[in-house]
């Protein structure tokens, strides 16, 4: 027996055991397997196809709406769960404010009407009735607001408005809430997870008496994202603060965790902000403090959302389909049965039912699949295009040799080992897959950043390969944004961890002390 | 060491540790207490000043939405996860669907745009500008959407437009999904918790190959409903049938689960729909069945929202505050320390970390609150009012004899028991407690519950007493309307299990072959 079935294994398996409705199948399977276009020939078709056909998300019938699938809502829910953690073991509570946000309060703080003003949906009637040439229904004129209501973009107003009756004093302080939400932003070019009209996020709004204690905050919770993104989601990111002109709209700083796509595009994949006094000062929000002073309250506001699903996708996948990680995946293993009669799938199917208690007792999620109108080979493509990470199959000769095959996702090899070893295996190999497809990202990000020093290589390397472009900057707004006008590259942050450098600005020549991070952005 | 510490024990202790801000404090909560209107003066105003002083919800600065603030959320995190499990073991999968509703959509299926119209949020535009005059924001008349879209108040019609893709076989079906979202419906009276014009709930969507199965789907989740309620929530529930006029606009048959709340006024906690192919047929949802046959797919949809919340409060809660049921208190326990000096509180701490670690390890929600801003006294009351199930408090006479005092909220009685027994003692407690307000719901509930054969009676007891009214009808629309008119009350539901029985309805005296129940409601 060696490590590996060979493509004759194959062949003789389906002359034996394929009956046309099979044949049928795989058929249909590998016609449907190649309307997954290529990675290298267009990644987003690639992405879209890949979201569509492992029935993560689909378009809905509302312009920039999407559906999230099941499996891919499975995936949400993992994260939520992880994340939900994370932010309760740093003493955080969850609390739920409206949908609704006044016309008036959204205009209160300058620059955050400015930022979202564009993209707001807009509530102006409360009621429908029968059109008068009894057609259908129409919007009564009656009942229109006195106030139009925004649906929230973000939830910075609704819910300071809201703190200002929760604080007097110091002991009110600080506030650590995240909420679990839908959001709306009117985005006219739209992509399933990366860019929705409405979308699933969570927000935290923190409130404090202190600027120290605001800004440690809004530090602790991107390191929170850096921890999740990497442990998690696998995904290795770049954190660090934002520039004027990329900064949230009401933010003193923005802090960002960035990620490299395998297209050579960054990815904003969460943010955290510190907003100084300026929301407390839009709503009035003050406090005494311990010397009896008052003072405006400090704030931050952080969110994550189901945009990181696309970058799950993006950063991992392959031709072959998804590749999750094994923590975030909605199943980790799958067993499937190879058999020519029930006699066969009487004997696997106890076999594997014992298999899949262990593995369930170890905490895996694991499903059996015996459905008998697909042939295996159709079940083996298709859960590796749905990346499970690890697929377990059993066949007569696994039977009378006490062992099973074993075959990870990832790297796509397979292992045959005795039926005793196999929890204690797929155990270790969840591990092994989880770091290794980590440890790829990691490789792939480290080369694809580049370090120009001249502006001809800064733009061959933006316009021909792509990665991040860690180049000098002067510092102003101005150049960013004439380099955003000659590349559409932008800088995605001014990473924490580049140290001082002397050098000169890429652009502009003038003198500069460190380098930022560059790149195309999604 | 009795088993009771005595109010001049109280007073003692006070006169010895208490110092001038503990009194003041106390002074403080004792006149805060007094906000609490009792429950017998006015119910209403008794169940509002506790959704507020007990922070679990507020108004907002929009009509009809509330906060949710985070003691209120953790109640519906325990709710949420509870439900999820259940709904997962029955087979369900969790998914998301848009916020909007086409106004096309929304009034395909005709009685169902008719329930709703009335109270639809609508959206007619997609941007903000800044107004001509320079003084705010004004909605811009140039990004008027063609179609209206309708804030989803159910989403049956955009969930049935996305079914109509993914079904053409009968191997398509079941389809088992669950959402969890936010909805709205512009009510106009509204009360936390109760009806809000925004609320949060989940909404199953299953798709069915025949009638048989669907209305299976319905019955078996009004069962998950009922086992809900009664071993979660300890609140009692009737089952049944919704009549005509009060069923869900667009099902066949809408089956509830009926709470009665302290006050005698019903309140529905949950509902299930058999919905037939009213939406299949709506949308154009068909599938080829085993025969191949083309037919229409059958529909349920059931529903719980945070109103369930409200119904917690009102029916266990009393004049000294909340009482909840352990199974979904956000804390179980609560640990009181009675101390005099720094060294007590010391050697308290150590004996409190250590009972506390033991009970978490027993899976139990646990808090020391060591604060000394607040006595004791104040403590007791203040957890007394949130509701916490059971209260630990060890003072300087239970470290010197090894005991400590456990209380329990919903009986307000004490026993002072040997620290070595404390958490197995608690352990106890919070199933007895769970056992003991479900008895008591449901006592109250049987002693409420009238079998009047004379509409004298009738009305007697919906005037003047309140309660569960089992009455015959003679089964028409017209005399159901009718007593609506004369008493306000309506019929809950025709209960599954009321049996057979010959009768006279209650108002018209034409023959009737089983009671039904009346009541006024929420």
């Amino acid at each position: 027996m060696t490590n590996h079935r060979n493509f004759k294994f194959q062949l003789v398996f389906f002359y034996f055991y394929a009956n046309f409705e099979n044949f049928k199948n795989q058929i249909l399977y590998q016609k449907m397997a190649k309307f997954l276009t290529d990675r290298e020939e267009n990644y987003a078709q690639w992405y879209n196809d890949l979201v569509i056909k492992a029935d993560l998300a689909e378009n809905s019938a509302v312009r920039g709406c999407m559906v999230i699938k099941p499996y891919g809502y499975a995936i949400w829910e993992n994260i939520q769960a992880e994340l939900d953690k994370m932010f309760k073991a740093t003493g955080h509570v969850n609390a739920y404010f409206p949908l609704f946000i006044p016309k008036s309060f959204f205009s209160r703080e300058a620059a955050h009407v400015e930022g979202f003003a564009k993209e707001c949906a807009v509530v102006t009637h409360y009621r429908l009735k029968n059109s008068e040439n009894g057609t259908g229904i129409v919007v009564d004129p009656d009942a229109k607001l006195d106030e139009e209501l925004i649906i929230r973009p973000t939830s910075e107003t609704i819910i300071w408005n809201s703190y200002r009756n929760w604080i007097q004093s110091y002991r009110d302080l600080p506030i650590l809430i995240n909420q679990w939400a839908n959001v709306v932003r009117w985005e006219m070019r739209t992509r399933l997870f990366l860019r929705t009209a409405e979308f699933l996020w969570q927000e935290g709004h923190t409130a404090h008496a202190t600027r120290e204690e605001a800004v440690e905050e809004t530090m602790k919770m991107i390191n929170v994202y850096t921890e999740f993104a990497e442990k998690y989601m696998a995904l290795p990111v770049i954190r660090g603060y934002k520039t004027d002109n990329e900064k949230f709209a009401g933010a003193i700083d923005t802090y960002s965790i960035e990620a490299l796509m395998q297209d050579g595009k960054a990815l904003q994949a969460g943010t955290s902000h510190f907003l100084g006094q300026n929301f407390a000062k839009a709503f009035d929000v003050q406090f005494t403090d311990r010397n009896g002073k008052l003072d405006y309250v400090w704030a931050t506001s952080w969110g994550l959302s189901t945009r990181m699903i696309g970058a799950l996708i993006m950063a991992h996948s392959d031709n072959k389909g998804l590749v999750l990680p094994p923590k975030l995946a909605p199943l980790q293993t799958v067993i499937i049965p190879i058999f020519k009669n029930a006699e066969q799938l009487g004997k696997i199917t106890e076999l594997a039912l014992r298999l899949k208690s262990e593995l369930e007792k170890a905490g895996i999620k694991v499903k059996y699949d015996d459905r008998d109108n697909n042939t295996p080979g159709w079940k083996f493509s298709n859960y590796e295009f749905k990346g499970v990470p690890v697929r377990i199959a059993i066949g007569p000769r696994d039977l009378e040799n006490s062992t099973a095959e074993i075959a990870r996702r990832d790297t796509l090899t397979k292992e045959t080992i005795s039926v005793a070893s196999v929890t204690g295996r797929v155990i270790k190999l969840l591990e092994e897959i989880q770091g290794n497809i980590y440890n790829k990202a990691l490789q792939f990000m480290k080369e694809n950043t580049y370090y120009p020093d001249k502006w001809s290589d800064f733009v061959d390397i933006i316009e021909n390969r792509g990665g991040f472009v860690m180049a000098h900057w002067d510092g102003t707004s101005e150049t960013e944004l004439k380099i955003k006008e000659e590349t559409k590259a932008t800088i995605r942050c001014i990473p924490f961890d580049s140290g001082e450098e002397e050098g000169k600005c890429i652009f502009s020549g003038k003198p500069s002390k460190r380098r930022v991070l560059f790149a195309r952005a999604y």
